[in-house]
């Protein structure tokens, strides 16, 4: 990518939203780039303030995640989780004992009065990540599944019911009273472009989208606004989105996901394999543009995230 | 043994405490022995309530207590210590992440209103200890360390700066205001016979001390008062009474420890080789027996116990 970089902000949940970030965050200099972070799916073990997109999106962007599982830490133990247990406490929730240092830190900030977007800067700055990542906002907004099994909070289906519940519906509690953080507004009004990671877009740009004034200020943003379709064929890379669009009756494909995303974004990138989608993307009012979208290795992330860098510089000339 | 066993009630610091408590509980019927922990090193570390005395007493009394240390748990690592240290955060404390499990419940229970009685019961009670564990109080109260460097709360005297400094006294922050636990009180009416285990008698059983209204119930105490010297020669075992006791200008020897219980204890057990001081010890006010006091295996434990306790129903027949 040659002359100016472009300044981008970037939407995201978890892994497969982190992957497109690191990539972003190896092309553009760190000031360029505002990473805002789904906290839709926060949750408080054991006292602990646990944020798993923020983690996720940290470790990746640090370079200290896992790489097998793609979130966590490389070398972690759960040791903390197995005592736990001893005391006869459930454990469902996978809490390394690198991962808990994290938690147990970012909650004594809070504690102390810091609010989310500061101690998410902190601890991201001090692992050594140059861009800036935030919250999507310092207020808590808490993800809730229905489902044949009841009103589920988000880690309770995705980790404790591993996604087995039918889904009749999702809802963001607190979303009402929340207001988006201050970096997240700030990156929308002086950023050139605007980049959906391909992240689910129920459960992690869902939430980001419930917080008011999002909405209304993605459909002012001024620049180009590119997405990246989290699914392709009729499958999700991971997680359970093409699983709870099947069960809230929503086309499963990245048809289904350009529906979603009706005037908060103007171009689609599908997989090459979906280009016979093209004029249905185009139909949902979506610009669609089939390349690779599947990013294995971290070359993969870094091209990815190249071709959106040329694209945003091609259609701001 | 024989016959009905004697109710104990046995006051306790860290390592060297632990040890004749777990010889008495192996030795008595868990309803019959309650254990009175310090709680003036207890400290704050990442926003986590730690209860160094009363873990080392738990884990003991538990069985799950690293052999070689003597204090936190078997098989520990040290991982989220490491992590905090990658945030670039102070890790002299060493916070183990099976012993994590303990301050993050510990810390999450008193939060949602639990004295430490009632915490230190739970957690206790999980791990298959039997008999009755107690802080001596569940109001805070702070050993702090006046050194040639300044006035140093307990932890960072003893671990961050290794006993290193002078001292020139020590005094406990709170205890004015602090109530004696009422399970301390009621196992102190209710006993036959109380026991000073081998603990620092300056920063172990000083704080016990300190709590308003323990004195004058020990003072008052009905049936026997044994201690045991944690001073060997002109030596403890381990931690830092005997430079404390030199430092504060008293006798480095177990008539120190005799004339820092005078008016508490009746009996003062000492290590065989210190039958010489027998003559001081009486003259301390305190009636000498010597033998061998040193613990270095269960079984070492359990027959210290069990002379502990043949001598007690043997007074109070």
């Amino acid at each position: 990518m040659g002359g100016s970089a472009p300044r981008v902000v970037a939407l995201a949940g978890g892994v497969g939203g982190a992957k497109l970030a690191y990539g972003l965050a190896k092309t553009l200099p760190g000031p360029s780039l505002t990473v805002v972070g789904n906290t839709g799916d926060d949750e408080t073990f054991f006292g602990l303030h646990v944020s798993p997109d923020l983690d996720t999106l940290m470790y990746t962007l640090a370079g200290v995640a896992d790489p097998e599982r793609g979130w966590g830490l490389a070398g972690e133990s759960f040791q903390a989780l197995e005592m736990l247990l001893s005391y006869q406490e459930p454990a469902w929730f996978s809490l390394g004992d690198r991962d808990l240092a994290t938690h147990i830190l970012r909650t004594k900030l809070l504690r102390e009065g810091m609010s989310l977007t500061e101690v998410t800067r902190q601890l991201s700055q001090r692992l050594g990540v140059e861009c800036l990542l935030v919250p999507m906002s310092d207020d808590p907004v808490r993800t809730i599944v229905e489902t044949d099994e009841g009103a589920l909070p988000f880690q309770s289906y995705f980790v404790e019911r591993q996604c087995r519940p039918v889904v009749s519906g999702v809802c963001f509690e607190g979303a009402e009273k929340a207001q988006m953080s201050k970096e997240f507004t700030e990156a929308l009004g002086k950023s050139d472009a605007l980049v959906f990671c391909p992240s689910n877009p129920i459960v992690s740009i869902g939430p980001i989208l419930a917080v008011p004034g999002t909405e209304k200020a993605i459909r002012s943003f001024q620049g180009p606004r590119i997405a990246v379709s989290p699914i392709i064929g009729d499958r999700a890379l991971r997680g359970p989105a093409a699983k709870m669009l099947a069960e809230l009756g929503e086309e499963v494909s990245c048809v289904g996901v350009a529906r979603r995303l009706e005037g908060l974004c103007d171009i689609l990138l599908i997989h090459k394999t979906d280009a016979p989608l093209a004029a249905a993307v185009k139909d949902a009012g979506m610009e669609p543009m089939a390349l690779n979208t599947i990013m294995d290795t971290d070359g993969d992330k870094r091209r990815l995230a190249r071709e959106i860098c040329d694209l945003i510089k091609d259609r701001l000339q």
